[in-house]
């Protein structure tokens, strides 16, 4: 132990020597204080492994039986209820004609570098190996970009359902992780004005309608008019997505705020800065789209007049879609990422969830915009295909979800076995072998116990916990009549049927039971 | 430029004497020459860092357009195949009463560490980035075992299907990737012998049946039955393991070359090679069994008298499940993996399958096996839950319907869009967007034309191409009569409809075209 000890104290001296030699170098030899700063963080990084080392050699290995910081396993119940979540979004996204695809889990480095501003950070590299340098994907929306660049694919419309990953610091409770689903919609293809943009809104409202988590409105603004906006304000060309990323921060943090970062932060003067207050506490419908087209400012500027003519059309279009009264045009929105272009929209729950006697608020479930450039960032050519799209947060459903299965509000059933093969006495294994294969060849979902003489209670137990309606229920008597027992488990009534037309009279059973559900549900 | 050439020179020069600097350290100092060797890593990692950053700085960023090495993109034909393949094998989990969980894509390092042999070199790990240290996982059993232990579930029967990750070198063309599916269905629970056992191969026949891919044989074969037989034909105890893995290489090479290794290699002696050479030749059913427990040699040893005696009583099981003739007792499979502590099984494709003119062989396409001391390895009291499962290969199945599907054998339909809103004339979009909405609030699987004013022809092929039933078209001289047609796309055919009941029509219209698909199906 005395050895190892003085082992670590070495390579630590050795560091702390190796790490001001490298401060003097930078200091003397005029490098960059970026490449000095990186050059000490490996050394530290060094030093903690090395002590890392030393700490294993001391005993048998031994770690905290966990899953990843910001993520977590589901259990049965909280797949079903993902799975039924999932199911109806993409019943929706089928509905509108949507084809499926999907794309690694990891990309290229290159390919996610210069796509996400500043949470460029947050990026998950893998290792250097020996091979190619590849980061997990971060989005669904630049993996299609990709993808249609690659194939050189000009139309789709498809969906992606898949999990996307980020070195955030998330709070898990409110459904908020590092590794997460995202559900995404796109249109890509060079069409009219706001057609499929208007269809993205009105797949939302499907979504959410058929969800059934409460009223939401969908919040809507453009990117032409935010730059518009800030040129009629007074900020500089060069500052418009800086700036752009502050009035994000509206969401979550108030104007005072938001108006300090700008002027310290972002450079922009305090007169712009308070002009651009003055628009983006403005919301509303068709009312403040002919307040903007006759504003002073704005009027004069060409990116801002377009961005508002677009929100006209594209009220116009939820109105025909029948949406119009869900959708709110809001200055204040400005989503984060740099690669949006055009329309750019956000679904907000307006209500807390009711959960036991507890409420929750959810707040944004879903996001997404039009972002015409980014395909052709792929393209040796820089060919452009314009998309258009819309990405559901279905972990903060979840999260709702499964806060009101642990407070009793719904339950879930996790298998659906419809017929349990029970035995009243021992050394009926066999014969319940037989059966059941016969009832799965049937297709008929059966299940047995796995021991060789299972108690007839632990049987009949399993059967009312797992809500299994039927048991067939073998018995020596019975079978020497050359009949089974039925029992419902539900009314534990018991009838007798023939051996031989056990598959028959179960199917019927069934299909009565569905019916009987479904008129029950009607 | 040439102040950034010289900025790297610069870089290039400091970085150097650093190098120097740290060997000098690494000599006069006595520090461990790993420690010595990993500072050098990183200083030349740094010297590739900066060469890159000057590169970058150069000109604009260049690299070849593609999908990481061993992984690919899945487009919408694909996924539709992949799709019904899944589906197809989760009807029969779930028959069989299996529960749904899922795991993140990564892992601590820690819990992957130690479980897969030789193989480990494969993994993917993440790099570094301050935090926990991570791995993709390469397989859903060592995830499903960690699970168990970490939530102290000591029942359950569960599957699971997702992608896991290995570093191989894959013939993608055959269906082998670095990325790939798998579909994991296991029972865990202390049970009695075999009974869970024979349902995994239950299951495996079932899902084999319902893909409809040609004649396959279930290979079975016993752990302790190969110690034993190890044992018997004098191997030292502790050279089972790895006498095992090169058993394990039978299936791709002739005997003699695995017997060159065993010798070489493994230290093998070629007395105790040669006896084992006798044994993996044998392969058959109950007679064997028979065989085997009037061995002389294995009839004193515990072991395989144990493993023996096992696959009877498995054998007797999948009689009763009437499996029996699908199943080859064959002494030659090992299985690569180090966990397996009981019945080991593997599925083979027996035909090579057609696809156009030519043929294509499939072979392994389904494993498992019993594996009892898994989760004990996460508990820190060693608790152990005995577990048994199978995983599918679902890839080349995959690879083979892709095949078929190029080959035009097969045909897929990506979107099942029922409806598409049609207009003859210019000037329709509203009334298109108003129609579509109607339709969409019903239910009903709708699209339309994303332009303004689309061409006829384009409208009606785009039906012809993507399968679409009904059309409903419209037109001024028929809105001004309240009326709007409807067209059976194959047949051509077209009638009136009153505007105000079309929604109707067009249900009772897809309620007809299903039934008339269902009778032409039977």
């Amino acid at each position: 132990m005395s050895h190892k000890l003085l082992t670590f104290f070495k390579t630590h001296v050795m560091a702390r020597l190796l790490c001001n030699a490298v401060q003097r170098n930078c200091l003397t030899k005029n490098v960059t204080t970026s490449s000095c700063r990186k050059v000490k963080e490996e050394v530290s990084k060094l030093l903690a492994l090395k002590a890392q080392l030393v700490t294993e050699d001391a005993g048998p290995q031994k770690f905290t039986l966990k899953t990843p910081k910001g993520t977590r396993d589901y259990n049965p119940q909280q797949m079903t209820i993902r799975n039924n979540v999932l199911d109806k979004i993409i019943t929706v996204f089928r509905r509108h004609g949507a084809e499926c695809i999907d794309t690694p889990v990891f990309e290229l480095k290159d390919v996610l570098t210069g796509k996400y501003g500043e949470d460029s950070k947050l990026i998950y590299d893998l290792k250097d190996q020996g091979g190619e340098i590849l980061s997990l994907r971060y989005d669904l929306t630049v993996p299609l970009a990709r993808y249609l660049a690659m194939n050189k694919i000009t139309t789709l419309k498809r969906y992606h359902i898949a999990k996307v990953y980020r070195r955030d610091n998330p709070a898990m409770t409110r459904g908020r992780y590092r590794e997460f689903y995202q559900c995404d919609f796109d249109i890509a293809g060079v069409y009219d004005p706001m057609v499929p943009d208007a269809e993205c809104l009105k797949v939302v409202t499907e979504i959410l309608e058929a969800l059934d988590i409460g009223q939401y409105i969908l919040k809507v603004n453009h990117r032409r008019l935010l730059d518009g906006m800030f040129e009629a304000c007074g900020v500089p060309a060069d500052k418009f997505r800086t700036t752009c990323s502050t009035v994000d921060k509206l969401d979550k943090s108030p104007w005072e705020e938001v108006r300090t970062e700008m002027i310290n932060e972002k450079g922009v003067s305090p007169d712009a800065a308070d002009r651009i207050g003055e628009y983006v506490r403005l919301n509303g419908s068709t009312e403040l789209v002919e307040k903007l087209l006759k504003d002073e400012k704005l009027s004069k500027v060409k990116a801002a007049l377009e961005g508002v003519e677009a929100i006209k059309t594209l009220l116009q279009y939820c109105e025909l879609f029948g949406i119009k009264d869900k959708i709110l045009f809001d200055l204040s929105l400005a989503r984060g990422l740099d690669y949006y272009t055009g329309v750019i929209y956000e679904a907000v729950l307006t209500q807390p969830i009711k959960i036991g006697n507890e409420e929750q608020t959810v707040g944004s479930i879903a996001g997404g915009g039009r972002y015409d450039n980014l395909v052709g960032m792929f393209d040796s050519k820089n060919k452009q295909v314009p998309c258009v799209g819309v990405s559901i947060g279905v972990e903060r459903i979840f999260s709702v979800l499964e806060a009101k299965l642990a407070a009793g509000d719904i339950t879930v059933r996790t298998s659906d076995i419809d017929v349990y093969v029970a035995s009243a006495q021992k050394n009926f294994l066999e014969e319940r072998m037989k059966i059941c294969a016969e009832l799965w060849d049937a297709g008929i979902k059966t299940e047995q116990s796995y021991k060789k003489n299972p108690k007839m209670l632990n049987q009949l137990q399993h059967c009312e916990e797992n809500k299994i309606p039927l048991a067939v229920v073998l018995g020596d008597s019975e079978l020497k009549r050359g009949v089974v027992k039925i029992r419902n488990i539900t009314t534990r009534e018991e009838d007798e049927v023939p051996r031989n037309d056990l598959v028959q009279e179960i199917k019927k059973r069934i299909d009565n039971l569905n019916l009987n559900q479904l008129n029950g549900a009607t």
